[in-house]
């Protein structure tokens, strides 16, 4: 463990950082009221939102499609889900495109915004996610987090796990691949990240899914640090 | 001129908002105070460096040599200006390496940092700078620089004036051009800009290159926003 030659950390942002699952939850149920919308299960729309995360950027990834942003994704897959949830002709095409900005209005999780600050003493710090730079400074305006700069699927055209995330990150810093360590609450994005030789931080965020979770209950390797909170990362880091 | 609709103000870096022709004098005399080195005309070394600067942009834009990252440049020209003024000789690779990370320690300008903080009250901003992300960033810690994100050359893998530096940051934005504002003190940087359709802020810094300064004494265009300072500039913007 060679924490000291490490000059940038770079972070996960949907689950490590922020809660994803419980605030498009929240500003659904929200809207609902405003609306006098009944009986849907704002929890589960959340999930089932989600669940077109993985396969919209597989397309991409695979070259089935060109590169397409997240945003136009989530917007397809809102598409998708409002009819399986009897709301197929409850939105306007203007309020379905806010709706679409729920994500960029996520809330980070208790412990982001104190473990970041502390971070921020001793290391650069930046997003490594797949969201747009757009929904990323959002986030980060909204709740106050201390971005030194936005590193993300926009500036590599790619989305994790490709590997051109993770060598443009390194490419782009000029820097050697143990001077970054990459921050997340998901294993297999911390296996890519040591497989070109970044340090690795698992932070837990094992009610990230709720009852979808299927995976990413505890560290399934011995990265180079590993965390309950980003406080806890914070402590451990000496900052 | 519809400032209404801007969303993000960009800003050129070099000249525009920090002072690299006095910072690298200063840091030049200091080293050279340290090392008891006499008779170096640091005013005009830090000129001389800088006279590679568009040249060497210049060799990659027009395809004679692929993408090269700025440091690197500035390195090259670094060897080239050592023996014209006597230092041929008297540094360490290593003592070479810690002087190319001059232009990493820039000053900004006095109104800089209350202009750029005022602006962030509205806007979001960043840099759209010819500098390394690394470069930018190491700027920004020192003097404070409240920047949202960070877009440089290293972003797009090219230089101003080429087009994608321009087209790469609308396309990276998600926005239309003319939510997006170039700030700079140089009339062609802004008429790249506006080629794009972006809006255009012209700040007054007719002493960057003291002695050596041909050009950019004054606005040459009607620029939507022409001011003296970044403080003025932000009270145009209504902040």
């Amino acid at each position: 463990m060679q924490l000291e030659a490490i000059k940038v950390v770079l972070f996960d942002t949907f689950g490590t950082l922020v809660d994803w699952c419980g605030s498009i939850a929240s500003l659904g149920q929200r809207l609902a009221t405003e609306k006098g919308i009944n009986g849907v299960d704002w929890d589960a729309f959340a999930r089932a939102w989600r669940a077109g995360y993985r396969p919209g950027m597989e397309r991409v990834q695979s070259g089935q499609r060109p590169w397409t942003p997240l945003d136009v994704i989530h917007s397809e897959r809102l598409d998708e889900i409002l009819p399986e949830f009897g709301l197929g002709s409850t939105f306007t095409e203007e309020e379905k495109a806010d709706i679409n900005l729920f994500w960029h209005r996520l809330d980070p999780w208790p412990d982001s915004f104190a473990g970041l600050n502390r971070l921020k003493r001793r290391y650069l710090i930046s997003p490594l996610s797949n969201g747009s730079l757009f929904l990323l400074v959002s986030i980060a305006r909204r709740a106050g987090l201390p971005w030194d700069f936005i590193l993300c699927s926009d500036t590599f055209k790619a989305y994790k796990r490709d590997d051109a995330v993770y060598l443009g990150a390194i490419n782009i810093l000029g820097l050697a691949p143990q001077e970054i360590m990459l921050v997340a609450a998901h294993n297999d994005d911390l296996a890519s990240a040591r497989s070109h030789g970044m340090m690795t931080a698992y932070v837990n965020r094992s009610t990230e899914y709720g009852p979808d979770q299927v995976r990413d209950f505890e560290a399934e390797e011995d990265w180079d640090v590993i965390a309950e909170t980003v406080e806890e990362l914070a402590e451990k880091m000496g900052t």
